[in-house]
């Protein structure tokens, strides 16, 4: 099943917000062992509407498309698709319905018959849309499918959860089953990966199925897409994987096989294992915590955390000494340790870790340039301290600081019985 | 100037990250009056990168691809375009020159003349990659403008930065001026500020530009396009455009007119009025912590926060009475008060936010369901805490609760003298 995404929305083009829909559409299919063929993102204006549709009209089974279902004057989706599928638009007795169960979910009067919700293209169907106001809206045009869900992320979510695969079930191909094996790496750059360390993995892997590799934040990421007529091929198209990986030189530098994130991999560990654990945060700001709390389950493991961004909170919330900031800075490794320390008691932690460093602009010295961090942990009564220099920006550099925390963590975790 | 963007990857469309690029090429648009027509997303595939490139050409003045240009086999932006314009791939001094000097950048030896980096189609440029290995390329395709750029987020921003207004000077209009005026109004639906509060608005807006309109988290973004052929025009219709927002009911709902983020608009009126801030997070985790510190600048007046996910830490670091979390559990108005005046209190802070309340998936009771939050302030010898129910799944509600709290947190910095 070949399916395309039209993203509908001017401010995603302009620079108002981020596109998340595509993300979220990948995932759910992924969970369908499914992919994207292609996604477009459009202005709201008709012409550039209906060569999106024609483009994925062309290529695709399935078109889904998200955004321009609001009542606004610039939400024009549902006129537009009929226009490019020559159909008329009339009032449905069926979209009423829908609509106005919709505004009875927020106890909100449904403003008529009149409402522009109430009125759908000709051989449409409205699906309720367990979030908003306005109706999903799908139809078939010939053997092809189009799906029209809302612009609004949550609401483009329930929409796929709520109907997509009712709606597309006929296409589904029972015989053909596909995943991408990921193997995710740390520390070693991707060049030396596939040259010094490796030069074969490429071409082995590529025996069994197609090869992609992505750097990330510390990293890389190397993904094998098998295809199967059965599970159980597919499962041993995974092993055979698996087992080029186990051979290779590159295997001490895999901390996970999977698509879990490094923050669920790390609350699925600390959980089973119970440990408390909590994050001394300068540099990142709250960031460590941020990613950890968006784990549901956390809150087994995860106690707590000190944001502590000025010194004061330092010296009070967890007992640095005033001597230490005076005699190393603020980004040093004696504050990270004192700062992992002075945590892991004041909260009554298993593992505390630390980050203090300098995510700039400014700030920075020769010696100590913007992009330097320092790594505390504290772990019954070892405590240690790492040093990295990253390059990028503020938002960049917190997100680096961020993983190789989250890194640490997850080797002291690994080390628990 | 017409400015497409092919987005190059397989891993965007199968769930393995998300593409950012779209919204940083949007963004550094904005600052020079522009914005993308149209942006395609492909997968790592020679037909399919072919195809978007035929639509872009079709389309737009200016082209920008991004990804598909480092080292490895799945690498294939450079020999796709190559064939899709006819030219030929030859060893180019100038871009060995380009990537030797990227690779001393980062003290790593450079793999030699034959290395791919080395290669360029015909008539193409080399340009250096501030951040990266891979040269970035540009070329000319009869009045056409092709910039080829990386697909990791940093490089290609910088890639931006160094290069795009060089390489498409002369396309820039220097006669027509274009600029979206953003009025940002809080607690008010979209249907309810263009219905019941000023029906005519939008027509009034029409006049003078193209109206948008984009409910966001806690309020709705109304966007004004004006276009003008000089400064002055567009400083006065820009004027025009808020006398309309002035003059109309829905005024006191606006909370900022311009494209600063909320916590870049909270830490420029902290810094400027010189008042201490923090929060207790219990249920969002630390994400008010990180959005605040995202912000350059925001160690000035943002002292630290204490992220209080287990109830011994809302009791050890905060002060919180055992008596209380017992009697009215740790989701509650109470528990908030006492977070917030203890945070207050531990830090030594002016204004203290906390927050407290469930973000599930788990724990809901039907009187108080997932989506349940309370915010509570402490300010001087002032506290109070507000009520609110939202729906969405837990990284959603994180969102929500996060930015009922900053609106918290602004108003009681417009407070302050």
């Amino acid at each position: 099943m070949k399916i395309g995404l039209l993203v509908i929305g001017s401010e995603v083009l302009n620079g108002k917000v981020s596109d998340t829909n595509t993300r979220t559409l990948a995932d759910f299919l992924k969970l369908h062992h499914l992919e994207i063929l292609e996604s477009i993102t459009v202005r709201d204006d008709e012409k550039a509407i209906h060569k999106g549709l024609k483009l994925l009209f062309d290529d695709c089974d399935v078109i889904v498309t998200s955004g321009g279902l609001g009542p606004t004057k610039d939400d024009m989706t549902k006129q537009t698709i009929a226009s490019f599928l020559g159909r008329s638009i009339s009032y449905s007795a069926d979209a009423e319905k829908v609509a106005s169960l919709n505004y009875q979910k927020f106890d909100r009067p449904f403003p008529g018959k009149d409402h522009g919700y109430s009125y759908l293209p000709e051989g449409f169907v409205a699906l309720n849309n367990s979030n908003g106001f306005a109706p999903n809206l799908s139809t078939k045009h010939g053997n092809k499918i189009l799906i029209c869900g809302p612009g609004v992320p949550r609401e483009f979510r329930n929409m796929l959860n709520d109907h997509f695969i009712n709606l597309v079930s006929e296409k589904l191909d029972k015989n053909s089953f596909m995943e991408t094996v990921l193997v995710r790496t740390k520390k070693v750059p991707e060049e030396k990966i596939f040259g010094e360390v490796d030069p074969a993995l490429w071409d082995k892997l590529s025996l069994i199925g197609d090869v992609s590799s992505l750097p990330i934040v510390f990293g890389v990421d190397i993904g094998v897409k098998i295809k199967a007529h059965s599970h159980e091929e597919l499962a041993v198209k995974k092993k055979e994987v698996l087992k080029v990986f186990d051979e290779s030189p590159i295997k001490s530098a895999i901390w996970h096989v999977g698509y879990e994130s490094l923050e669920e991999v790390i609350v699925a560990k600390a959980n089973q294992k119970n440990i408390k654990f909590g994050f001394a945060e300068s540099a990142t700001g709250g960031f460590c915590s941020n990613l950890i709390t968006n784990v549901p389950g956390a809150s087994k493991s995860f106690f707590g955390s000190v944001v502590c961004y000025d010194e004061h909170v330092k010296m009070k919330s967890l007992g640095v000494k005033e001597e230490t900031l005076m005699k190393f800075s603020a980004e040093s490794r004696e504050t990270a340790l004192e700062m992992a320390q002075g945590l892991k008691a004041s909260l009554g932690l298993d593992v505390a870790i630390a980050i203090t460093g300098l995510a700039g602009p400014s700030g920075g010295t020769p010696e100590k340039p913007v992009g330097t961090v320092f790594i505390g942990r504290a772990v019954k009564d070892h405590i240690e301290a790492d040093h990295y220099k990253f390059l990028g920006d503020r938002e960049i550099l917190k997100t680096r600081f961020c993983q190789a925390a989250l890194h640490t963590l997850l080797e002291e975790l690994e080390k628990f019985a």
